[in-house]
């Protein structure tokens, strides 16, 4: 296992020397990953990236190789050799993959010595930023789509190799049925799908040959139709071949358009398929599909079994960026935790003091979430009283909640360095999605303009994070 | 090293099995890589990707772990003990990473068994399709800055690991000056840069304090001066340590501005740092930034030294895919290479049939391209004569040129499965796009409605596509 510890923006390690040189390198700090506003206006996004960050973490661990790579810079001795035994010895409280989030809310809570929560900002948003943005558009698209199937193609489109890889497992996260990806498949043990190619039309020349010689060695066809001419030639092939082998084994599956108007060839396609008595032969599309496509064509009623998606899901195409970032919440004098802040003349900006607990409030009744409610770490909740959740901005708006239940949204990942937490299987956590959905109501579930899902504080995190304001504001 | 064989999409491996069970396997296939549209509208692209190519080619070897997870599919014993003692065999032609490329023209040619060039067809995508994207964008914004400085900033952003990695990679072969992500350093030899982040602030709390910390420890200094207030907290505390330090071996190098106004932030900063007598201290700004908002303050003579561009290049925001494609040009026909055409009713996707090569035409007066010229393999040029560079569309339509030399934008990197080529080092590749762009008139290096490349075909090519698209036509 390669170390993954250079993994780091350079100005981690330059601040790693500095904490280490002030000898204040062992204080604890508690650092928060967060982002700022849901993506694509979703009405909330989908956690992923954890199994990565377990890897990362497994291999935080500076190399004799890295070590030797520092040594052209300004570091005293000492500093290496206190990088080359460096382990995580921290704690570590996440979100589940698959759990449904929101704005605001820390995703992933580090409890460690400085050093040591410095220097992992770097690769732990690489990873959950792009893993939450795409399990986000993923069970966006899901959404839309019900029941219907949805495939992940896009790795050729992927920004690189992990991308293509880690991206089509926070698809099959959020509800895809399968990924063009075969080591995806090998590696996370996702379904795998996928049958030819234009090339493979193309190296017999002849459509019709290539569906025959594709039908003698596979059981299962599902042919791509829309090489030379999709309706004239392509469909009226595939019944064509699936006439020939009828009464055999092999089942004609489906057929799949990847160009021209997908929503005239998907009904002609199942007319044509309908009249030569395969109902059950499915008609499935792709071609730079996104959820803003599919509205389109499922508005237009076009028949659609399934949908191959590919670029603009792997690569989140309208929106390429989460925006997550680690920010300092508390950090250690005299031997105890304070609450810090950053200001910024952007109220956003302003960042949520303190080591925190987020409480997903359900409604016993509807069994549907009320919102997420902050708290600073150590604060009790009687569930017996009627629960206020304040608004962040300003103490005289509240929600007041009753007959509900609590949801710690994070768990405990690494304790003091020592993993306490068991991977679980895809499909627990693909589960474990469809679960976190179900208790949103479904407004906050919309494609377009969807209700606003609060996250709210205790009055506790409310009157601390505005004393540390003001008291910024005397400074 | 891990094997990488699996890293293609699964209907890969279904035609690979057809093609083996129907004997044609080891027919020699020719497939090209290109891209359709140059992204982002800029007048050329910047190819990059070639080193990863080689390693994934050097990967290419399915392992026992790949074999037994295959073996769950319905295929024979014989297709999988072929794949286990599969290796490389063709020959591969590309583009030199740095190398400015253009629309429709092959980056790079494989030469291979049917089988072979089938399976390497999603990897090749994968990784040209990525570090092309960000190496032309990057060259973007360095031909709009000129000579001030381009750091890369954009790990935690990025798609994942390797997107972070050979994103970096890219942006320096492309001219940027350094990235911020270690491992790039180390793996690549490129250069690291950074200082601290606004947290080593709230560590301290208090700006100053950091401020001196930093330059405790530290021999050069760029202070980030937005944590609290950049013109009335942030710079005058950089200025006051740096007096500080005057004398000693500390250097003020600069400050870095990540927020707010930048152009009126950094206007203000020249001239506080320049009537505190610190001339040569570098205005540095960051913050979402891309080629549309550096040519707005480059507009409104903001007084920048330098740039870190994180998010919106390394992401590729404005347009994150390429979409080059891999596409079957010739088949071996009763041991004959003999050229087909992928026929599509929109005229941009039929494919230029052929086994190519594409020389660059160069003005030996000048010293300018003239354009691209694509021939098919074993056609001879005369520089001698007057050359013909026919248009794709219409044979009437050519460009004559004379007094040109001949630049074959391919080399050969595999041959007959030996690699051939010898990877170079980064300076040489950043070298390498530095001298491909100063050959191009600067009419095509325009940010915006640039000159439109001449990339024609030799009339041998011409009649070839057209005699195929012909005889589609009367099928």
């Amino acid at each position: 296992m390669n170390s993954l510890a250079l993994h780091t923006d350079f100005y981690e390690i330059n601040m790693a020397y500095s904490f280490f040189r002030d000898n204040i390198h062992e204080k604890k700090a508690v650092f928060e990953v967060y982002f700022r506003k849901n993506p694509f206006e979703n009405g909330y996004a989908v956690f992923a990236g954890l199994e990565r960050v377990v890897d990362y973490i497994e291999r935080f661990k500076f190399s004799d190789e890295d070590i030797e790579y520092l040594q052209q810079f300004d570091y005293t001795v000492e500093f290496l050799e206190y990088l080359r035994n460096l382990k995580f010895t921290g704690t570590i409280r996440s979100c589940l993959e698959g759990e449904v989030v929101f704005a605001n809310e820390p995703l992933l809570i580090v409890e460690a010595d400085l050093i040591q929560a410095q220097l992992i900002e770097t690769a732990l948003l690489n990873t959950i930023n792009f893993q939450t943005l795409i399990a986000t558009k993923a069970s966006r698209i899901k959404n839309l789509v019900g029941d219907k199937l949805l495939f992940e193609f896009g790795a050729r489109r992927a920004q690189e190799m992990d991308a293509a890889l880690w991206g089509s497992r926070a698809a099959y996260i959020s509800g895809f049925d399968g990924t063009s990806l075969v080591d995806a498949g090998k590696i996370f043990n996702i379904p795998i799908v996928g049958t030819h190619a234009h090339s493979f039309v193309q190296v017999y020349q002849d459509e019709l040959t290539a569906f025959r010689k594709y039908a003698k060695y596979n059981q299962r066809c599902t042919f791509l139709v829309d090489t030379y001419n999709t309706l004239e030639s392509g469909i009226p092939n595939a019944i064509k071949v699936a006439d020939e082998f009828k009464g055999t084994d092999r089942v004609f599956e489906g057929i799949r358009i990847d160009s021209g108007d997908l929503s005239y060839h998907s009904n002609e396609a199942r007319r044509m398929l309908d009249e030569a008595g395969y109902y059950d032969t499915k008609v499935i599309v792709s071609n730079d599909l996104d959820e803003d496509t599919i509205a389109s064509l499922l508005l237009e009623g076009a028949k659609i079994d399934g949908y191959g998606i590919g670029t603009k899901l792997v690569t989140s195409y309208s929106q390429p960026a989460l925006g997550a970032v680690y920010k300092l919440v508390a950090i250690e004098e005299d031997g105890e935790l304070i609450n810090v802040i950053k200001i910024s003349n952007n109220i956003e900006k302003i960042t949520n003091p303190g080591l925190k607990n987020v409480y997903r409030i359900i409604n016993k009744e509807t069994n549907k979430a009320e919102g997420d409610y902050m708290t600073l770490a150590g604060e009790i909740i009687n569930t017996d009283e009627q629960l206020r959740m304040y608004n962040d901005q300003n103490p005289f708006v509240y929600k007041a909640v009753i007959n509900y239940k609590l949801h710690n949204i994070h768990q405990t990942i690494y304790q003091d360095g020592n993993l306490v937490y068991e991977l679980p299987d895809i499909e627990i956590i693909r589960d474990y999605h469809k679960k976190s959905l179900a208790i949103l109501w479904d407004e906050h579930k919309r494609y377009r303009y969807p209700a606003r899902y609060y996250v709210n504080f205790s009055l506790n995190l409310y009157t601390t994070k505005h004393d540390l304001i003001n008291k910024y504001k005397e400074v």
